[in-house]
């Protein structure tokens, strides 16, 4: 039988930082990571493998991370977990024994139960190689593509499909816009501006729609939505969502809601040898305490390393999710941090918020120049940063994670608006006119008014 | 005679924006900015004029901002000013009173005091228009520049001076490496990358000499150096840092020292009435409280921003210079905020450092991919990070500006080993390499061996 002080399931986003982390801080201690996958896939860049970076083999984590952290790997999928025993069986028959264990089992794409959900050529999006690939495959003979869900995996997948393809590309809505659960009302200025650009590119958007049904004899031939309209339909890709891997640890009788694996804010589920982090377990609110919907890889990467840290010692505690995230379609990046002014006040806060705009460079003139704009969201109450939307180039991916930090640094406005910053023409809008803290400027402004 | 409830001097990067905080904190107040200058410059963007840009009409801060905030704008130079009467004199004979005034009067450029200097064809780096535009006209008959001093503006204009012009550039600087001053000596990767894209180009970098003549009849011909080497120039521009402009407060009697202006933590002067900002005032390090000698747009706009706001009524405190800076040449972008490590070893601080790299999009194979390095350095005691360097892209622009929130916000490295970050394929590193994160997390170890 298989041993090792310190044993971990999944190798994606959760982890792998999960066993890097508890290298760093428990160096004598054996290290075993379990995954069910050849080669893992980065996950946020899957849209990628279909247009810019062509293939899944130009979107894979290298294993060289484990090798030079002196962990182990098996591949291999964990079937069963005995807490009593420490041991987690394999699906080969062999045995892991562990002293502590992670469980980073991620999540699943959601399939919507409607009829004829499972004809073929209907696509979820699983973090697996020859899957996608068989996709890919498949798209070759493609000439309607639709795709159901606009959030991140709607509108970047439309996109990429759209690359080097002949192809018609329809996404299917039940919301009234793109990225609306993301990005709140307020922002749909950047939500509409993506619809454009997609548009524009001639992709089709139906919005407040549901699917109905799928027609097709064995293969799906087409779709019919809530409003009578049918599309023809080659192909359709689901990115409605994911639902937690909580499988392996239910059946161990570990602790679990319909939120995933409970764990406290140590990352330690019910069992004190067994923490779990990423895409399978519970999340709250930074801003609330209460439960959080919220899937990224960043998040999964965070809990990772507290669990990872907190094995043997604890020395980190989960604040709850702030939420930073981002996408860029075409020159468009547009990122968020924390909540919207409409999430802010369906959780019961006062809110005020402040705009600004201006040139990314200075002067203007200079080259690579956008707009950027920049939307935060105050507490009335005791003045702190709740919240912050930013809409611009590529450096706006950069920008919310100040924004970020100004978040779970609970800084006020009156703080950000005296926030040291660091500026130059080439890379950044001036500093008399740097959006982040005009933005507080106006906030505050009224707030005293 | 003129009056207003608020009196601003000056009109560049702390006039502008004591104007407009005032404006925005005092909304029922009449406020008035006086300056020498018909247009006034973006500072930072001067050595653009000469390459990117092409004229110092490209390169302007717009006056509707004074405008839109109802700021009356008077083009004249302050001569007198009398706290007493509580009034300024102008260059023109008028007088205009105050209520509460605003010293903005920047800085001038230092001259080396060298046999020769007095020469035609040297240029000094004045925040004036028809002074570049003849220094524009000079360099159409120049064949050999040599520019004194290596630091950011001695490495933007040799590079910008370079570009669509046949001239022979050559930097002299007395220390050992380019922007060495700025980036401490761990940089010096950094440094040296710059200067071997600057030598790639064709500009001559001779560093660890002093000027010490400047040859010619009433032109200068050519210098020559400690070195006892002569070099042709047909111009010289001379880069070597700033004096403060403290002539109109301390001939009014005000408290000045060698660092400027003086003014307390809510940037008042000696005088109750009177605050000042910018490169005019004695500044001191958020580290250590000592003086510090850094002049930089942005440092002026933040204390333009408390004094803006503390004029009636003291809501803001200065909590010293952190330092944030950076420079782009060619594709490469450094920036650096707060300490160096040797900067804190000799400030007493007993420092440890992380560095992490990672590419900053994920995958690598997502277009516009750079390395982005980036190096903290923490205080052992208290684990609170006191700098940070980043070498990449154009994002490391922003990148900075969350390490200056940490920094800040007095982040110990545990916290920003879990802090809570955006990403996306294509605008940043991986959530499992950000390089932040990582940075703190080696630290970390460091720290626990």
């Amino acid at each position: 039988m298989k041993a090792a002080d310190i044993v971990v399931i999944g190798g994606s986003a959760a982890g792998i930082p999960a066993a890097i982390t508890a290298r760093r801080h428990y160096p004598e201690k054996s290290i075993l990571l379990v995954r069910k996958e050849k080669q893992v896939l980065i996950p946020c860049g899957i849209p990628y493998i279909f247009g810019t970076v062509g293939a899944p083999e130009n979107n894979l984590i290298p294993d060289d991370t484990l090798q030079n952290n002196n962990i182990e790997l098996i591949v291999d999928e964990a079937t069963e977990l005995k807490p009593i025993d420490k041991k987690v069986i394999l699906a080969s028959g062999e045995s892991v024994k562990y002293d502590k264990l992670v469980l980073a089992t991620g999540s699943s794409p959601l399939l919507p139960l409607i009829p004829g959900i499972d004809k073929k050529n209907i696509y979820l999006i699983k973090k697996d190689v020859q899957y996608l690939h068989n996709l890919l495959n498949v798209l070759k003979d493609v000439s309607d593509l639709v795709i159901l869900g606009c959030g991140f995996i709607g509108v970047e997948f439309a996109d990429e499909c759209k690359k080097n393809r002949e192809i018609n590309v329809t996404i299917v809505e039940m919301l009234d816009q793109c990225l609306q659960i993301a990005f709140g009302e307020e922002a749909c200025r950047c939500c509409q501006e993506i619809e454009d650009y997609l548009e524009k590119r001639g992709i089709n958007i139906i919005t407040g729609v549901r699917l109905e049904d799928v027609l097709g004899d064995d293969k799906v031939s087409a779709i019919k939505l809530s409003s009578g309209q049918e599309i023809k339909a080659d192909a359709l890709i689901v990115g409605i969502g994911v639902r937690p891997d909580v499988d392996l640890a239910q059946k161990a009788g570990l602790a679990v809601t319909k939120g995933g694996i409970v764990v406290d804010t140590t990352m330690r589920t019910s069992d004190p040898n067994i923490f779990a982090c990423g895409d399978c377990t519970t999340k709250f609110s930074f801003f609330t305490g209460q439960p959080s919907g919220l899937r990224l890889a960043s998040i999964a990467t965070t809990e990772a390393r507290i669990a990872g840290a907190n094995l043997y010692e604890i020395s980190r505690k989960n604040p709850g999710v702030v939420g930073v995230f981002c996408t860029a379609i075409g020159n468009l990046t547009v990122a968020m941090a924390g909540m919207s002014e409409k999430g802010a006040k369906q959780c019961g806060f006062d809110v005020v918020t402040g705009e600004a705009e201006a040139a990314d460079r200075h002067p203007e003139a200079m080259p690579g120049m956008s707009k950027m704009w920049v939307r935060l969201v105050f507490n009335k109450v005791n003045g702190e940063l709740v919240g912050g939307a930013v809409r611009g180039g590529p450096s706006a991916g950069e920008l919310v994670n100040t924004i970020s930090a100004c978040i779970q640094n609970r800084m006020r406005a009156n703080d950000i608006a005296v926030f040291q910053i660091g500026t130059h023409p080439a890379v950044t809008a001036s500093p008399i006119a740097y959006q982040l803290v005009n933005a507080a400027e106006i906030a505050l402004k009224k707030m005293k008014s």
